[in-house]
């Protein structure tokens, strides 16, 4: 067997890493016989000579293999789950697992948290009183058996290898790698037992890949690598220029996502969760074709099924449903401060900058800067106008709900940097910019 | 200022590094503010991506920074030292020392240990029972100031950046790197306080550079990097095919030293040493020209003047010097072997593949394949031919030295390959290849 500074001079070198080299490279980081320098080193070389899909599935394949791998048999459901790649406002989970399982499919979603400008679904979640987003195993499988949704935090015994490479990622400059970027994802996706998957590729300026070049390259080795694993895999690329939906803060976010569930849902939030939805009832045989998913997507909201199915999610994960049914028993921040419309003539809505939005509401306590920070499930922003909407002088644009009124001038600045106006109507592009493989 | 990874980003996009972050890095680790692991993603981004040459002086002088300068002002003789890249048979340090200090020159010469294929002057010294090629600093100053020479070891103050990042590159994949290689080569010899410095850098399969391209690339970066630093400098490239002169293994170099500082050198050995110690010379400002050098230094040679000094190095440093007197007193092996030419036709020596030659005397106990192994002084190989000379059928080609008979065996048939012969004589080409900066 090649020692570790041979196999990191062969991927110097632009070689293709044998399996074993690759095998041997992950299960030394768990085992400690490749160093945390020399896991450094070679994961410098692959950001910067690559990996071919082959050696990325390899990859994913090990990863997954370096901890637990869960099975399901006792579910007699299509096991199918999503990920999505972040942005801000990205509340899809907490709409599509109920509406999955409401429409026959089975969710069985580990999920993250946020960091930097993005939120995260467990962080949502947790803005509901009581709401657990750690299950034992048993009660996990228990849950997953009886109303065919979990959405929970990854438990350490699952792939503990992309831990280590991602804290050390982290802070070697290597997390922009599409081949270690897929890796992450799909290793741990793998390791949940599912049958088939549906990405979110988000691309803009909200989100991590800025460019449509960068999310297609994303979207198709992602792909591509993990239907070289054998699962059934499409992958939406989905426009992140402003936030998704209204919302953006946790609870004001879990709102939204209640409103979605019975009927009352922004269009590009709504367009995005029926597509992976309907993409995720075609992987896991439900459906011939998307549009025959449509129907009965439609029918699981309009019959009252998907918000039912969140109810259970939140019953059955410790939650206070009662915050369900009046969402303003949810955190409320102390401050909710309207922004109105400033300009002196009628114009329309040019731009809300995701980016700037998503890190306005991390300052203002959303979010988290560290990995070990608090955040505060009250505060955030509530768009009452999109882009392409027109404005009057003086008419209402946003509410900002703070707790921290010291911040409330900063914030304000931010949040007019973060806008633009438009005396024409500008072109709105559809949210949906493809889906991969295409069919 | 940046943070470690940040600095690692800069270099990954392939920015050239401004020299506080170069500092930063420096200096991080060897206060531990910048990771092992985060270093070895730095160094394999420096491998793939390069540095140029403001940068790699830049690391040149901050790892020279990260230790004790030595200054000898009490020294009124140009200093000047020698380095070499490292080659089989390469014993021209042991010459060259007591060769400049006789022409007039301060050689304070710290030094290295054989690894791998090549040797080292410091095991090659070893041999003399009682050399010490660890002094006090007084001792060495004063040794300095006395007999104007010293071969010694680096002292564990001088460059702690260059023993961290070493170690690290040596199990990171990350040494063959040309910026890498001349700032850890140029940090410790500026540290040294010289003025000039003149280098050999080998060419070929017994050398570190296989190729000329290759030797040129790092002649051109050394000369340029410590111009830069403001000393002048050249860089000698030398052939590296064949051994270096008739002795491979360390006492039996040390006797073979002791022969050209009495005029009875090998000419290859002799040319290459004559070179530089007229360049150092000339560097020094003790002649306009090298040719103005090379009557001074065939008179220290015959004048007996040369081998004083290196008795009185000798003396010096603690070794017994009626083994220089009488050199059959060195360390000698149980078994000496002749090899004979086993054709039926007269021949010429075609080629002795130094590396093959380099690999077998550290085999047999003249190197180490690690850095904490013991070496045995008094094995290798001495040969009486060298590539162009006519052998006839059974004549003596080369003496194998060896302790261990068990090897003996394995030995001879790796002699035997690392030999050819040829019906024709062979074109024999110059030793010295080039000399840059070229004047």
């Amino acid at each position: 067997m090649l020692l570790p500074q041979e196999i990191i001079a062969r991927k110097r070198d632009k070689a293709a890493l044998a399996p074993e080299e690759i095998e041997a490279f992950v299960q030394g980081i768990v085992d400690g016989s490749f160093q945390d320098y020399q896991a450094s080193a070679l994961l410098m070389a692959i950001f910067l000579n690559g990996m071919s899909v082959e050696e990325t599935a390899c990859l994913t394949e090990a990863m997954m293999r370096s901890g637990r791998i869960i099975d399901l048999p006792e579910i007699n459901r299509p096991k199918v789950d999503k990920h999505s790649t972040g942005g801000v406002g990205d509340k899809v989970s907490l709409i599509l697992a109920p509406l999955a399982s409401a429409c026959g499919l089975c969710v069985p979603m580990m999920s993250g948290r946020g960091l930097g400008h993005t939120g995260g679904t467990l962080d949502k979640l947790e803005s509901i009183p009581g709401f657990r987003i750690e299950l034992g195993d048993a009660e996990y499988r228990s849950q997953l058996s009886s109303i065919h949704q979990a959405i929970i935090g990854q438990s350490p015994n699952i792939v503990p290898a992309d831990r280590i490479l991602y804290a050390l990622r982290d802070v070697t400059g290597t997390v922009e790698s599409i081949p270690l970027i897929c890796a992450s994802i799909l290793s741990k996706k793998m390791a949940e037992g599912i049958d088939a998957l549906v990405l979110d590729v988000k691309c803009g300026s909200g989100a991590f890949m800025k460019t449509k070049a960068e999310a297609y390259d994303l979207a198709t080795n992602l792909v591509r690598i993990s239907q070289a694993m054998g699962k059934p895999t499409s992958a939406l690329i989905t426009r992140m220029e402003e936030p998704l939906g209204h919302a953006v803060g946790n609870s004001l976010e879990v709102t939204e996502s209640i409103a979605c569930l019975q009927g009352n849902g922004p269009e590009d939030l709504m367009e995005v969760t029926r597509l992976l939805c309907a993409e995720m009832m075609r992987l896991g045989g439900l459906v011939p074709s998307r549009d025959d998913a449509f129907p009965l997507i439609e029918n699981a909201i309009t019959s009252g099924a998907a918000f039912a199915a969140f109810r259970q999610l939140v019953v059955a994960q410790g939650g206070d449903v009662s915050t369900v049914d009046q969402p303003d028993q949810l955190p409320q921040a102390d401050i909710c401060h309207p922004f109105h419309y400033e300009g002196k003539e009628p114009a329309y809505i040019g731009s809300i900058n995701a980016l700037s939005v998503g890190q306005l509401v991390s300052l203002i306590g959303a979010g988290r800067a560290r990995a070990d920070a608090l955040i505060d499930p009250s505060v955030g922003l509530y768009f009452h106008k999109k882009v392409g909407d027109p404005v009057a002088p003086g008419e209402l644009v946003c509410e900002l709900h703070i707790n921290e009124r010291s911040l409330l001038e900063t914030a304000l600045t931010r949040l007019r940097a973060a806008l633009s106006f438009s005396p024409a109507k500008p072109d709105k592009h559809d949210i949906v910019i493809d889906m991969l493989p295409g069919n």
